[in-house]
């Protein structure tokens, strides 16, 4: 390795140097050639994967499984490929336009972020995906996939630089010293997407100076006011907690008005096999299994500030016939997501109607909530004139106009 | 002062409290009530601001006149913070609105970030300004001003507390320690505007988590093109230069196709009084003054690969009259603003329209640019159901329908 800080800080250089002129590229060309390229090598991808597998028996059955790669898994990966390659360009759109004055042209405008980190843990079918969403956003991308993946991993990376034929717009970073090389380059690299475990994410925030996307807790909250609907509380809170107990969006706590009659929500939870905690040490904990906290508030205002105390700002919900409560609620709460008689299990970026998902961010700069592909953009502003000078409006030569364009 | 971290931490919670309530206030009167009392006490404020530069005797004769509070920049101030009153409501703006599935409306709503803290300079006038930018978009501030302006700070802020009446939304830091302080507080704080030299924000950005809005380096390039109209191209990089060169959208480097007559230019700059520079070390440098670096280059490729070497993403012009080249440059420039045929000096949030400008950001997340009260804002999503589930979908019971919706 010689001078690894050098090799890998080469490498991101590289990348971005790639990457700054794929907005001029014919990028949703390349992508469908990356889509052909992973159905005609489905072989060669098969037999990486089963080294990966046969390198690695001792994986849990869920790890197992997001390891394994199969004939319909490629051709899943290769139709969502397609389907990204044919949604519009979301580079060079006028977000805003405005005459400044006469012959000057103000226009803001979507571009790349520039180059992002994103950190995944076994799923080698994360490689081609990302990979795609970065080429159509314009982005260079380094990635570093679980060291169980890595055999997949290195040909789907070799297969997708040489299918795209865009240059080296995609690194392959394989270990942890790496990363946190990468983590320090901060001159060089935009933002970091870690998609994997609350520890994966947690650690990743606390040892760099790079933004991240993402979130590390997802303790979600229902709260039943005393106007609710039974029949509707019953049906979200079920679903909030039960449809996936191990995602982000599944409800923590239950909040319950003191004059509505917990009981048959109790016993519905404890018939659908849930475990109900009721101590104050339990109100910041994420589950993430068929076990949940429950709590009696006096009404909307104990809800929310208990929402504000013990919440990870991901997403809450109240269920209320009340439509004043429910504005009071929907403002009032400091939360990505903030539903009226609806699961939280709708906190998510298909669900939205996004598209591709690249993540559920807590941060409230840059994007927020889910994210789609729109999280992988930043404006760039630009000005056309005929030589106007900033001298010509302070001596009063010319005038400012500030009229909006149409696009 | 006892455990100074908890008093400081103490602060910022009692005002991300307080802030938490400003949506739903009457923020409007409250600013009218603030621009009122500024005139109403101008007496007290000028008195203390009398003090202030009593005790600082030895200040430069800049930051004396930044320091400086009279009756005619008091009435500047409050006929600012009455405009910022009447603007429209920047929050609860629906900016994308989606019906889900039958009865399931999704809303992306503008929202306040949070908390901000604002380091600021000299100038006591910035306080009750960003306060009521602040108030206006429904954020918490933390303020530090600058220790020669400390009497003033004081009045203000308790005068500003006083007449718009909503509680602790806005909280004084007066000592560096505090800084310190507050700038690990990354879990209550959620954006840091320096306003200040590039040292300030130099060591801001190097000693905190949370993100930081605003720009270190100003090194803006200006590339006069072989097919430039020398009239034009003496009138942008004149203007480009010596407008004020003190600011950080001024020109440090003027980039010039070998094929062009240079020699009119430099002339011109050297009448103007400024010194050229002609050596690589000078590349990099915001000379922030009557001198800049002047290179020669093969053509637009060079030019950028300059620009992205050298520059610091701040602002760019081309000079030429080929409209090719032209959107060459306008697409293939990394950086937050890129001009054609029009002064670096544009780049400013007054001139592009913004209203006041909250800084200008080089970071790519988040806020690039000139930045206005949108810099001040995120967004939230909301959903309204009538007890939808998830389940109901993964059953196929209910459909999705993503229907876009106005407004």
């Amino acid at each position: 390795m010689g001078a690894p800080t050098t090799e890998v800080c080469s490498l991101a250089e590289e990348v971005r140097s790639a990457a700054r002129s794929l907005p001029s590229a014919d990028r949703d060309a390349a992508l469908m050639r990356l889509a052909d390229a992973l159905l005609d090598h489905s072989d060669s991808i098969l037999e990486a994967n089963r080294r990966d597998r046969e390198e690695n028996p001792d994986l849990s059955p869920s790890l197992a499984a997001r390891l394994e790669l199969s004939e319909a898994k490629l051709a899943t990966l290769a139709e969502g490929i397609r389907s990204i390659a044919k949604a519009p360009d979301p580079l060079g759109r006028s977000l805003r336009a405005t005459e400044l004055s006469d012959g000057l042209v103000l226009r803001q405008v979507s571009s790349p972020i520039g180059v992002l980190l994103v950190i995944f843990e076994s799923r080698p079918d994360v490689l081609p995906q990302v990979g795609a969403l970065a080429v159509k956003s314009g982005n260079g991308l380094l990635l570093k996939g679980g060291s169980e993946a890595r055999h997949s991993c290195r040909l789907l990376h070799r297969i997708a630089l040489e299918a795209m034929d865009l240059g080296p717009v995609i690194g392959l970073i394989e270990s942890r010293a790496e990363v946190s090389e990468l983590l320090a380059l901060d001159h060089i690299i935009d933002l970091v997407i870690p998609r994997g475990s609350n520890a994966l994410v947690q650690h990743i925030q606390a040892n760099t100076r790079i933004p991240v996307l993402g979130h590390a807790d997802g303790v979600c909250h229902v709260y039943v006011d005393t106007d609710a609907d039974p029949e509707k509380a019953r049906a979200v809170v079920l679903d909030s907690k039960c449809d996936y107990p191990a995602a982000c969006n599944a409800m923590e706590t239950l909040l319950v008005h003191r004059d509505f009659d917990a009981l048959p929500l109790r016993r519905a939870l404890e018939d659908a096999g849930v475990t109900l905690h009721n101590e104050p040490e339990d109100w910041h904990i994420e589950y993430s299994g068929l076990e949940c906290a429950v709590r009696e508030v006096s009404g909307l205002d104990e809800a929310i500030q208990h929402i504000h105390a013990h919440g990870s700002g991901h997403t809450e919900a109240i269920v209320t016939e009340n439509p004043q409560l429910a504005r009071r609620f929907l403002d009032g709460v400091d939360s990505a997501c903030v539903f009226h008689n609806a699961s939280t299990r709708f906190a998510d970026g298909f669900r939205f109607g996004l598209g591709a998902e690249v993540g559920i961010s807590t941060s409230r700069i840059h994007a927020r909530g889910p994210v789609g592909v729109e999280g992988l953009l930043t404006t760039r502003w630009t000005l056309v004139g005929q030589g106007h000078t900033a001298g010509a409006f302070s001596s009063g030569e010319k005038r400012w106009t500030w009229r909006p364009l149409e696009g």
